[in-house]
């Protein structure tokens, strides 16, 4: 059985498509610049080939049937002929209230997606274009939507609710949505065959730390809370978006003379690592490398990331009441040894601390980075949302 | 020793009037509706004498007056003359990152509170009405400003700055300041007398919970962190404002129709319990009552109270690095055994519990109501800003 899963973005599509007997990927790659002069489009396959060149595409549609015709190609191809995919699985940003799970893709799925459009701006339309473009290049395949919502659902109206006047909830669903779902979901799985429990008795942190980071409380398998909220703003600073302040801030932005959409811009493009470091990147590694080389901004920028994550970690091992594992997936999460260094040297009132060598050991691969004698476990655990998408759509498939 | 405290606000002149060498009170009271047609004087005595009357002054300068007439007058007061007075002492909203600690008044001091017009433009213009109300009233009388802000100014960088572009914070000082800082002051030096440790030894957790709502993370005697930020508005759940929200969440009520002003007043006035609470009320008593009641909205309101709280202490158990003690002050924090109750029943992690007994023991008193085999102590500890004002104020002129 083999699934192609598309993510599709406001100027691009990725794809992966997976074998999932052996759970391997065949081939993946992307279309990005879609809707400029100058699409491009990268095709790589396991063995290392690997193409790139311009393409003449004008939207999500062709840019998937370009990515389709280099599956089919005799020569870069892996397929003979696109019926050997029995489904396409989508990653959906916001599925709103209404998605707490994987669905196979009908009009009214559709309707939703697009209901939710006014809550995910940017994401839900393309997202929407990525399955059309499959139902008219790939006709007669099942497609799945996978939302990066929809694993926080199960949070309670007291860690969802914001105490905000009840009717901007009821009336324009203005609450604490969560994102990055998937890779929780995976995380939380992963961690509990790797810890031998049961998925329904597991109860863990997880901090993906990407260029977005959230955290999840997790308790019998179960999101209790998330770092993320109405949008991917909230919680943790991240490499160019703020994430918590205070609102008020928000305003005094606007007193100065920014557009409510200028404001908006410079908590989610010009903050974070970015806007505290000075030196024009979000990027960890480089502050990381200006950090070393004396720099003081950047060392702050790092020291402000590392200190928010220490308090969530408090707060979240209090909501789950003892978790077993503290768990680091994302970029930053499954390679930076320092930072996960950092965090940890942080959290000696939770009884945890790091094992060097143990730490950095674990590059880019699960592995336990605790103390033996902590009295919980660090984990690293490399995440993978493309594979979750692609399991969750063969069982609603098959 | 005499001294006067006053705290002037837009629209009342509140004063308490001490005998330092026995720290008590001689009169207490306010002038309200300052700037109305009807201004109103309440005066009272401790041996509970009060005249409460419609009085005929236009600004603070009168209200002043008419507080002081009633200080000596020679049927009612508690002065031969204002003579008796070595100092008055006032409560300033925000000395920005120039007062860390209270200041004998001069021309330089107040330029800096009027430098801090825009940090406080609701508190310090009238802040600085009622100093000058002071200076011609009682002429010849030393003036201290005590500064709401000034305790939190140990706070380090990577604790007190948002991830903003850093020019925010350089051009126009946009950071986290904190506030209630003469409470969490007054609490910490209690508490230190309390425990019998010295206050450059106490590492605690303090939590203001009145209509307004903060929390300090207090090592060696000094704020660390603190909840509320650039305004009051940051942190947790109060009487009628938010806290903590997505950043985005504010643009988004914007997109929604409503000015920036209109959604400030929205997050300060119309969120918290008065929001979720759906009774009219932000007042905790009324919520109570209300889910007790069996209204499942006000029940709502209150978890959602106490669940902020409980993560901002898990938080600041680890920042604080094992407090010895989590401290209650405030309205709620002296008088509200059930919440008390209800947050430290969801901190088993932190090895810590209430004692049902010692709790309800603990009306408005302090006391130590966790039980004896926690691992660190819950406290009640009634605060008192006006006598913390009195002794910094007595301390700068003696």
């Amino acid at each position: 059985m083999k699934v192609l899963v598309v993510n599709a973005g406001s100027s691009s599509v990725k794809f992966t498509l997976f074998a999932m007997d052996t759970e391997t990927i065949l081939a993946k790659g992307l279309v990005e610049r879609v809707g400029t002069d100058h699409p491009n489009l990268i095709y790589k396959r396991p063995d290392g080939f690997k193409f790139e060149g311009e393409i003449q595409v004008s939207n999500h549609a062709g840019a998937l049937k370009a990515i389709c015709d280099k599956l089919v190609d005799p020569e870069v191809g892996v397929l003979k002929s696109l019926n050997e995919i029995s489904a396409c699985g989508h990653r959906v940003l916001h599925g709103g209230e209404k998605m707490t799970q994987p669905m196979l893709i009908d009009d009214s799925v559709k309707a939703t997606i697009r209901e939710y459009f006014p809550l995910g701006p940017l994401h839900n339309p393309a997202n929407l274009s990525g399955i059309e473009a499959c139902e008219q290049e790939i006709p007669g395949v099942p497609n799945v939507a996978v939302f990066d919502t929809q694993y926080h659902m199960t949070m309670e109206p007291d860690a969802f609710l914001y105490p905000l006047p009840y009717e901007y909830y009821k009336q324009h669903g203005i609450r604490k949505y969560g994102f990055h779902g998937t890779s929780h979901n995976y995380v939380m799985l992963a961690t509990a065959k790797f810890l031998g429990i049961k998925p329904e008795e597991t109860d863990i942190i997880t901090c993906h730390l990407g260029n977005g980071c959230s955290m999840a409380a997790i308790r019998n398998g179960k999101v209790i809370d998330t770092t993320m909220g109405l949008t991917p703003l909230q919680g943790l600073m991240m490499g160019t978006r703020c994430g918590d302040i205070d609102p008020a801030a928000v305003i005094k932005l606007i007193e100065l003379g920014n557009t409510p959409a200028e404001v908006d811009k410079i908590m989610n493009k010009k903050s974070g690592l970015f806007g505290v470091g000075g030196i024009n990147s979000g990027d960890m590694r480089d502050m990381l490398a200006a950090a070393d080389g004396g720099n003081e901004q950047a060392a702050l920028a790092i020291r402000m990331f590392v200190r928010r994550i220490v308090q969530y970690i408090g707060s979240y091992y209090v909501l789950v009441n003892r978790p077993a594992a503290l768990v680091f997936t994302g970029g930053i999460g499954e390679f930076s040894v320092v930072i996960r260094s950092k965090i940890l040297d942080q959290l000696g009132a939770l009884d945890i601390a790091v094992d060097a060598g143990k730490n950095a050991a674990c590059f880019g691969k699960a592995g336990v980075i605790s103390t033996d004698d902590s009295k919980w476990q660090a984990i690293v655990m490399p995440t993978d949302e493309e594979l979750m998408i692609a399991r969750y759509t063969k069982g609603l498939v098959k």
